[in-house]
């Protein structure tokens, strides 16, 4: 019985190893409804309890959602992504951006040493984003852009960690400063030190770019309290 | 049927979430080993098909470990951690350093911002053992001494996000440091930067803090070319 019951256990852990990679891979992408289940008894050659049993165990590491009479979606791509977002409904905001920014910091150093030409050209375009926002004063093209100007110059970093807390820390707070905008009157668009973050970046200029985020950051936290 | 299935699932989650508070508060700790099935049926009041349901959602998040004909571990304390240390495996050693290194940047800027006493207490302990341990040329006690008193700065930012990350990238990546100093015969202790670093964060000077940090990460990174 023992025996039987880790056959099981293994089974159901091979199932949901396959999943997760589906997922992380992204063959089934964020959105996506997964096949019904005879479908997938017949791909993982499973019996159903099995499929459902790895099923919950993606439903509670949060990949997966269950929606009543309509399927099962794919909730988010990363086991550490979806750990992270949990994690942060628990925290402060203030603890959050914390950790963003000492990403943010970080990312700056990194990238200005390993930007490629590819990434130059992505922060070309979307500092150009940024600053034309900026001018309408068009708040929600700002912070779309802000948010993939950002997400740039972490991807510049090739750092496959960083890159994933990142943008789960990101998704997470995007509500968040969302509000936060709405709720302070004067907008300011920091759009000077994110020039000079780029062209930093640009100019392999670390110390530069380090100090750039450390005042925008110090812009940022002026508008919190 | 839809409906029984949506309340089985949610009485499993129900205790997934208490196994977790259970463990997460420290009332379960690391290598504790769970009572037996029986026992934990009665105490959350459900059947052996959901108890074992819930365990398995536990160890597939890495916080539960089964051993064959010994019974259930407790192997960490949070599913963030888990997910990390998960993550961390598949990646590179320089990867998870710079991670590791953005943390501790950060810390040294927030710890010296919001040390309290008992953190400075902490802090000149620690330090103390490290310089013991450098004096005497014993790498392992150094190793370890060191270990806690980057702990113990991370702390001292009251940030638990910050502390829940670096905790358990600390754990994942200590295995590699220790084979790395093996690697290298000629151990430098950077007991300096260490002690510049403590005093900074007890005189509350960030900049002196975060150039510390600075010039311990570039020794280091130095060992590894």
């Amino acid at each position: 019985m023992e025996i039987s019951k880790t056959s099981r256990l293994s089974l159901v852990e091979q199932v949901v190893a396959q999943m997760e990679a589906l997922i992380e891979s992204g063959t089934w992408p964020i959105g996506y409804r997964i096949p019904p289940e005879l479908e997938l008894m017949g791909q993982f050659d499973v019996s159903r309890n099995t499929l459902r049993e790895a099923i919950r165990a993606l439903v509670h590491a949060g990949l997966l959602q269950t929606k009543q009479g309509s399927g099962t979606y794919v909730l988010t791509s990363s086991v550490l992504g979806a750990a992270l977002e949990k994690r942060i409904q628990k925290a402060s905001l203030l603890e959050t951006l914390e950790v963003r920014q000492a990403l943010e910091r970080e990312a700056a150093h990194l990238a200005s040493i390993r930007r490629n030409n590819e990434d130059i050209e992505q922060l070309r375009i979307l500092l150009k984003k940024c600053q034309t926002a900026a001018k309408q004063k068009d708040r929600k093209e700002y912070v779309l852009s802000d948010m993939l100007l950002h997400k740039a110059i972490v991807d510049a970093t090739h750092n496959s960690i960083l890159i994933d807390l990142y943008d789960h820390m990101t998704t997470s707070i995007q509500a968040s400063i969302e509000n936060l905008a709405e709720m302070t009157n004067d907008v300011d668009f920091h759009i000077d030190p994110h020039k000079r973050l780029v062209h930093a970046i640009i100019d392999q200029n670390t110390d530069q770019a380090m100090a750039a985020v450390n005042e925008y950051i110090a812009q940022f936290k002026e508008t919190l309290t």
